[in-house]
């Protein structure tokens, strides 16, 4: 074994010292038996697909950490622990510098490292890096995609599009000058997994998941999973103050917003007897929910603002792979 | 989504009829609780590394699932499902063949596909994909690499080096015109997870791994992690009769089997008190295991034959990443 990957290892002992990791020396890790159903996933993130080449490796982990257990805060599970698989990277102070950014997401989220996978890659192969996260389910079960009923609200737990304007200002070639794109910048690199939001509502609502590729798509496969339609008001939906301040607030900028994906904010269906609840749920655990539209029998994903209807975009957010 | 990919992702559906894992349709997979402790591994292969550009795509799947399955035989443990990232091949044939191979594995060690992610790569990247199997350990606990014994003896469940005799045949430039070569080319691509064995010995052991990256270093690793030292006997490795009708059995021959990895055999050590118990268990069911050496409190790797001892070589197997 080559000294960078033992130092490599080395590294990713220090921050799995659950028992269950088996110090990461033996073929799996051994979870005790769990107190109810898991929810399990999947993802995985590739250079200059899903990050860009000169991002800080830290973030580069933290997003790792971040889109697995977004999976699992739709689903209102509580992490258990995760096994990665890693391909070493570009050189032996990137990969320290990943582990870093690792540690602090794994301390974060109290997410446990349970084991994985290294593998040195052929050269000029793009540098890639999975996670698979294990979350104990809530009691009252995890709620499906496939479960919005007609007439349901259509929520979202906070600002939509930061992510896909931070991207647009790193895809720029003059130097970023504005304070406020640290933070639109800091929305695309580590995005936030909704553990808490996602666990206070699962008992509430009828369907959830996480807007990974934009809000209109993941808006319509709800939808279409639940065989309904969806009607989305661009007006109600939210906006950071940084993004109207950097990109301004027309019809256009809304747009992009809802069809940039990276969010990570969590979009759910609830019947609208429920609108004071989870309201009053929202003040009273201080987080956002904003009601953005409605489902109904009528097929298909229908756009307005005060003005009306609007023809949807022929490409309503980022179309990739199994997002599963 | 391309058409590409949502005809893999159709493709997939046909083999993820679990109700665990959602139509592939939902962020996460929902596995009912366990009965009992859970086993969970990760591992990757890599084109060019794990495998040859020219494999058949169907056996890369199988080696995916075979490698992955193996873990859990190394706990005793019994699949409960899988999640796959999977990155597009070379092409929509490949791609399709290479889920042709994942059904029948699937099919064959009865292995629910609950969920993963796909992810189209920049040009030029060597194709990979990486798995999760999740296992059920057995009552009596999965078996620690670390729970090894001074005067335990060590065993071996089958032949060692067929896969790695395999490779060099394929590494050849001269066509294959062997029948022989056929068997070993074949322990190279599909390797077999000892499932049944592992779950059958797991009572008897007190430490037990798969031979991954070779009868040498696999062996030393578990003496290491139990603090102790090992001795092997080159004679009493089991050479399959292919390797012996090819390559021929000298001391040569039997150091490369021993040094190849690639068998996904089982290693195990268990008290000598055992040795009968042990013995009768592999004939009443019929599966193959060979005492090969002793673990000992004197440190180190001894390697000896009938003529007596011999120098270890330098590289005792491949040594990769992270084995965990």
């Amino acid at each position: 074994m080559s000294s960078r990957e033992q130092a490599f290892i080395m590294a990713l002992r220090q921050i799995a010292g659950d028992p269950a990791a088996r110090n990461l020396s033996d073929d799996a890790a051994i979870l005790a038996r769990p107190t109810g159903d898991l929810v399990l996933s999947h993802d995985m993130i590739v250079e200059n697909v899903h990050y860009l080449s000169n991002d800080p490796p830290e973030t580069v982990a933290q997003k790792l950490v971040g889109v697995n257990l977004s999976d699992l805060a739709a689903k209102g599970a509580k992490p258990l622990g995760a096994l990665m698989g890693y391909s070493l990277g570009i050189d032996y102070k990137w990969d320290q510098a990943f582990v870093k950014g690792l540690a602090s997401a794994c301390h974060q989220y109290n997410l446990p490292l349970l084991g994985g996978d290294t593998v040195a890659l052929p050269r000029h192969t793009a540098h890639f890096s999975g996670m698979t996260v294990i979350g104990l389910a809530p009691s009252c079960g995890a709620p499906d995609r496939r479960g919005a009923k007609a007439e349901d609200d259509l929520w979202v737990t906070g600002p939509i599009g930061d992510a896909g304007f931070g991207l647009r200002i790193l895809n720029r070639r003059k130097p970023i000058d504005n304070p406020l794109t640290e933070i639109l910048i800091q929305a695309y690199r580590c995005p936030v997994p909704r553990l808490e939001e996602g666990a206070w509502l699962a008992p509430y609502v009828h369907a959830m998941a996480d807007i990974s590729d934009g809000l209109l798509i993941d808006a319509k496969r709800i939808a279409e999973a639940s065989n309904l339609g969806v009607k989305v008001n661009l007006d109600k939906m939210p906006l950071s103050k940084e993004a109207i301040a950097y990109f301004g607030d027309s019809p256009t900028t809304r747009l992009q917003a809802a069809t940039a994906g990276d969010d990570y904010q969590l979009i759910l269906s609830a019947p609208s007897s429920c609108r004071h609840k989870l309201q009053h749920l929202a003040d009273e655990k201080n987080f956002g929910l904003f009601r953005v539209g409605k489902f109904s029998q009528e097929k298909g994903l229908s756009l307005y603002n005060q003005h009306g209807l609007i023809t949807p975009p022929s490409n309503l957010g980022y179309e990739h792979g199994c997002n599963c």
